[in-house]
């Protein structure tokens, strides 16, 4: 790598992490391009060099974040666990991601509202999305092929996972629910339970 | 009734209305009483005098939109449903309290972000929340008592139920998911077929 690339890097890292912890602190919509530079202690050209606007800058920071989450889940794809135990792990590194990183459950929820209210940066957030669905999507198509899920039950089994998603996003701090090291396991054999009893022959 | 309390409960009605109506279009945070007051047609004193702060509008808000869908699960429940039929109805009512009421998913999204920030308004929305879960803890101990819950399976039954109720929160709109007219009851048959079958003896 050279000088001007690694120096570089670390500055797109740097901004990440400083725009990140701002805007999770004060709300996306409550600071300005003008207000990172300024806390990152840049000028604005200099922000907009790296990224074009908030909006790009939104999207890096969750892009950044989840890179990690779904490597683990590709790696595990691949060295052939099962769809269940993939659900398993996809539900245990996201309650790690949330013990790790606090305050990205309010930058989702934050994210979440954009998408909702049709925003450009709403748009953009759902385009990474995307990419995370294709990676699902195939593990799926695999998963049917092995017998490890009806392809009936794709559409439920969608929903009870999507669900546990939403609710672990929602209810991390809630101290109604305890998200402890046996929960993913154990609700994802409830659920796959659930669907092999109903979609019997 | 007087005509001084009707013409008040009136009032109150237009007031909650009128607030709910901007505070989804622009953001919770982003209205203060004063434009309330303004966007109602009254002085902020006559809107001080209905409720004491943003926080109590806000609190009074959401109770007034869910009470409709606490008596349907409470009627329910006396005229001797089971505990899966009012899960059923739950997640039914649910979702056509967002089809009747789109903009509500963005407020309760709001309100979320209150709670995890901490703020005195998260609280007050905590508190009708706790009414609504001492109606839910009397139900289950109820199914439990009827043989249609184990005891051991309160904690996965609820982490399960509060998946789907915060999966429609934030999926209500998203093209990858459908609630549809089935979709109440096919999956509560599969939650309450995971849990018996993980939970049998």
């Amino acid at each position: 790598m050279t000088k001007k690339i690694s120096k570089e890097k670390k500055m797109r890292t740097r901004i990440i992490k400083k725009a990140y912890d701002l805007m999770s602190k004060k709300g996306i919509d409550q600071v300005s391009m003008r207000e990172i530079a300024e806390h990152i202690g840049v000028t604005k050209p200099v922000l907009y060099y790296y990224f074009e606007d908030k909006d790009d800058l939104c999207k890096e920071i969750i892009r950044e974040s989840m890179c990690m989450f779904h490597k683990n889940i590709e790696d595990a794809y691949k060295s052939g666990a099962t769809l269940e135990k993939l659900v398993e792990l996809a539900l245990r590194s996201q309650i790690e991601f949330f013990e790790k990183n606090p305050k990205m459950q309010t930058f989702i929820l934050h994210i979440i509202s954009y998408i909702m209210k049709g925003g450009k940066r709403g748009k953009s957030f759902m385009e990474s999305e995307n990419k995370k669905k294709e990676v699902f999507e195939s593990l799926i198509e695999a998963a049917i092929k092995k017998g490890e899920l009806p392809a009936k039950a794709v559409k439920d089994f969608c929903a009870l996972m999507g669900a546990q998603t939403s609710h672990i996003v929602l209810n991390f701090k809630n101290p109604d629910y305890v998200f402890d090291k046996e929960y993913p396991s154990k609700i994802t054999k409830i659920i796959f339970l659930g669907l092999k009893e109903y979609y019997k022959e």
